[in-house]
């Protein structure tokens, strides 16, 4: 029962907590994520959720940062601190992890090893 | 279990699931949109997930849209299915129930009736 306020908030960061990445160490992930956000101060600049499936269970577990666009498969716990430090404080993408990237529509870019998964 | 194949998805729409959102309608709101996609064949171009909370309690249910960044609140049913005609297929927000939108982090236009919430 908690209202923040998110103004000035530049990332929202969402950990799937699906059955697969549940498996796959979400809960870990999840922590992982939350604890280096506050060991490095960024509570005011990142915003985290816990999501339910987010329909690509091959890549677990899955983060999603945004208003990128950019998700990440495979994430552990030691990747999702690097996801927290590189990408939202220092704005450098993790480009082996990442499936998909964001222009008019998500897009995987050839660097990515992630199945495409089924069609739509 | 899936694996969904992304590409070209345009908008990814967050359903807040947690127990404010689901005392205040969250399951039918979830349903409201899944259907409206259904009956309007925007599956390729909209992807949905659940969300556990997102922090905003008082405005339950909360429902967010990506890559804008805009999040809305007080969504039910009909407002849901707005939001999936209006917002995701025409391109048009729904200003009466916007809390957030977006701009380099996000801001609380002025329009808003939302409670600011706790400094974070």
């Amino acid at each position: 029962m908690a209202t923040w306020d998110l103004q000035g908030t530049k990332h929202h960061v969402l950990i799937c907590n699906g059955g697969s990445c549940m498996r796959k160490g979400g809960e870990e992930v999840t922590q992982a994520i939350r604890d280096e956000i506050d060991r490095i101060q960024l509570h005011e600049y990142v915003h985290t959720t816990r999501t339910r499936c987010n329909g690509r269970c091959e890549d677990a577990c899955v983060v999603i940062v945004y208003p990128e666009g950019i998700w990440y498969r495979a994430v552990n716990e030691q990747i999702g601190k690097d996801i927290v430090r590189k990408h939202v404080r220092d704005g450098e993408m993790l480009h082996e992890y990442v499936t998909y990237t964001y222009d008019e529509g998500f897009v995987m870019p050839k660097y990515s090893v992630a199945t495409r998964g089924k069609k739509k």
